[in-house]
């Protein structure tokens, strides 16, 4: 065995993530399963969102040049030869001189090319008078707009979040494949320890294994228990032998201190290899990181402070390596960065623009993305965070720093 | 219904909550399942944690003033009465002149109340040699040390963290009581979505649905899925009072804008009160706030960027209220503070300080919590969060500025 050393924090997790070959595994979910799972596949848009024109407003569907000239003083008169409700499939065509009755989300009729919005208009009998003149595409969302068939939408290494979700189900995507959540077992080793719940003199209960619980629980790990082990090399190597069968990981806290009584690190010396004894943390100095079978076994001091600080310290970046990725922010994090351009806001109201974050020598830089309105999914997608400009403030200026609320953790794929 | 407006976000959600009398319920959960709860009970501590004064270090237990005056060069001798491993009850007591062999956490024998430290003392047959005094409490985790009984431990309104389920399981208790998970009924509401996995020409895939149902997820709703709803003012009265019926809350999505076809609103008046209906969000601008049978009923537009952005702005404070509760800070979060007292460190550790954050008029104040060492878990029980100090860096001065790394969400009880 090593001797006890005081490794710094950096260079423990860089010797274990170098002796460590990590195989992970994949598995397919139903997109009602998939929150905060890590995507395995990139995704691929197999279809134009939307999938056809359709109007953006509610009005008058039309060929636009037949607009051209039209004004309050002088209007031109089209004939009205249908509706099309939002929903529906159009039943007729828009020809030369003709406007069909469209609500806004309705599928443009053929030859329509411009919507002519509903204050512009005057319903005369079977036809309509228009005054204000439009452009070809005006008022008309246009098929793929938001997503266009064979875009790469969602790159493996992504931790999905509604709104993916809700970007995966508008691709009519039922399933993904991310990677399985890493199995890990949980121990608690010493002749003191005793069930919550019992009491026995001299006995003190075994709190770290549920605090251990919780703790891999919010980082996205399915848990095995071991429950409590005692001090005897033989039921340790069995106990370690059978957690080191069902699951990915093993931690086993109370089982590395300066004691006489610690032999656990025996025992895991004997199955596979400690790779750093004893960490420049405080509280959790005693920490081991060890492979056996080539899994990840971490011992944790007994003490619970010691074992809480040493686990958040030691295992998320872990965990995070066995789904694929490093996680650098978390979601909802606010990071500063400078603006890459303007963004405009709408006087009197809070406006949530969308911005992608790019690193630069001076540090982040958000990059407000282009989009043409609330309707374009793909945007909050692509986007890693929101810049919030107040109801007072009249925009931000290109070069001025900003505060972006991060709507996904920032993370980096490792297989990429 | 009252005329659109911009109502800005705090007043929409102040008017709101003045008329909405939430009833907050209340369930049993096991240990294992209280992970991010919200308690709506205080705990008091029913017993001491410890529950016996232990041996803090190994040794020999003996009487302090038997030690006084031993040094090298004149070690004091005592008779080895007997010896106690961690987890067993002592079988001796320590009488004077004499020393029971003990180890770390083991009970101290009756009549001990102090423990030298093994590499202070020699073993000579029978007898042992001591080579340092001790004082009174010296090496020795008290009774009570950690919690005493009959004190306050954790309050109502606490979001249940990791180290808090370790503290319950260290008090015995197996279950507690917590705000039950608000009940949330989802639907979508237009003649032209349909289910994903389906496709019909002038359709749309109902991809709001599954991301409000992410989301809701996130926040740790249980959500009741209602599906997709025609623009008819029958179903929709049908829809929505099923949804009453079953949850505590109703979301829909697309039912509200400026278009000829959102008649939930309408239908909404009918059975409770919108309350806001528009607010001075862009995107989001059309939503409305209303109260149905005592129930909120948040109508979201359509347009997935406006629904994902006012769901993020009104649903999680109405959500957390739910549970009785206001989240001020995120848990991990970073907050600036002023440290209260100097912070000492370890060189050439990272040192892990837990603190309390009071506020003040210059902002938040870390008062660090003192503690004896890292077997006190209600010292990260107590903490809001955690001041890092660096390897490099040789302790905090009082009146510095610190980040204080939250190590649970900053709440404020609603019904303390």
């Amino acid at each position: 065995m090593r001797l006890k050393e005081r490794t710094d924090v950096e260079t423990a997790l860089r010797l274990f993530f170098s002796q460590l070959k990590l195989r992970v595994r994949c598995e397919e979910v139903s997109l009602t399963e998939a929150l905060n799972r890590v995507l395995a596949q990139d995704v691929i848009a197999n279809r134009d969102v939307p999938p056809f024109d359709r109007a953006a407003m509610d009005g008058y569907a039309v060929r636009a040049e037949d607009t051209f000239g039209a004004s309050l003083e002088n209007p031109i008169l089209l004939e009205v030869v249908g509706d099309v409700e939002i929903g529906e499939k159009p039943e007729v065509g828009v020809q030369k001189g003709q406007a069909v009755r469209i609500s806004t989300g309705a599928v443009m009729p053929k030859g329509s090319n411009a919507v002519v919005m509903i204050e512009y208009t005057s319903r005369v009998g079977g036809s309509v008078e228009i005054y204000r003149a439009v452009t070809p595409g005006e008022n008309v969302s246009l098929r793929g707009e938001d997503v266009k068939s064979g875009e790469m939408i969602l790159r493996r290494g992504t931790i999905l979040q509604p709104q993916d979700i809700g970007m995966l189900a508008a691709l009519g995507t039922t399933s993904v494949k991310v990677y399985a959540k890493p199995v890990v077992a949980v121990m608690s080793t010493g002749n003191e320890l005793i069930e919550v719940g019992d009491y026995e003199e001299g006995k003190t209960v075994d709190s770290n294994r549920y605090a251990l619980i919780a703790a891999l629980k919010e980082l996205g790990c399915e848990v095995t228990d071991m429950g409590i082990c005692r001090d005897d090399e033989a039921e340790l190597e069995k106990t370690l032998k059978n957690a080191l069968n069902k699951a990915d990981m093993v931690i086993a806290s109370g089982a590395t201190s300066v004691g006489m009584k610690d032999i656990l690190p025996v025992v895991v010396e004997e199955l596979g290899k400690i790779v750093v004894h004893g960490v420049a943390i405080k509280p959790g100095m005693p920490t081991a990181l060890a492979i056996a079978e080539g899994k990840p076994v971490v011992m944790l001091p007994g003490f619970p402070v010691a074992t809480l600080v040493a686990f958040y310290t030691f295992v998320p970046p872990i965990v995070s390596r066995m789904m694929g990725i490093e996680v650098i922010k978390r979601k909802w994090e606010t990071v500063k960065a400078i603006a890459g351009r303007r963004i405009p806001s709408s006087s009197g109201m809070r406006t949530f623009t969308r911005v992608i974050l790019k690193e630069s020598e001076d540090g982040y830089i958000a990059e407000p993305i282009r989009t043409s309105g609330s309707g374009i999914l793909s945007s909050l997608v692509k986007a890693h965070g929101l810049v919030i400009v107040p109801e007072g403030k009249e925009g931000i200026e290109e070069g001025e720093e900003v505060e972006v609320l991060l709507v996904r953790p920032l993370t980096r794929c490792l297989y990429a």
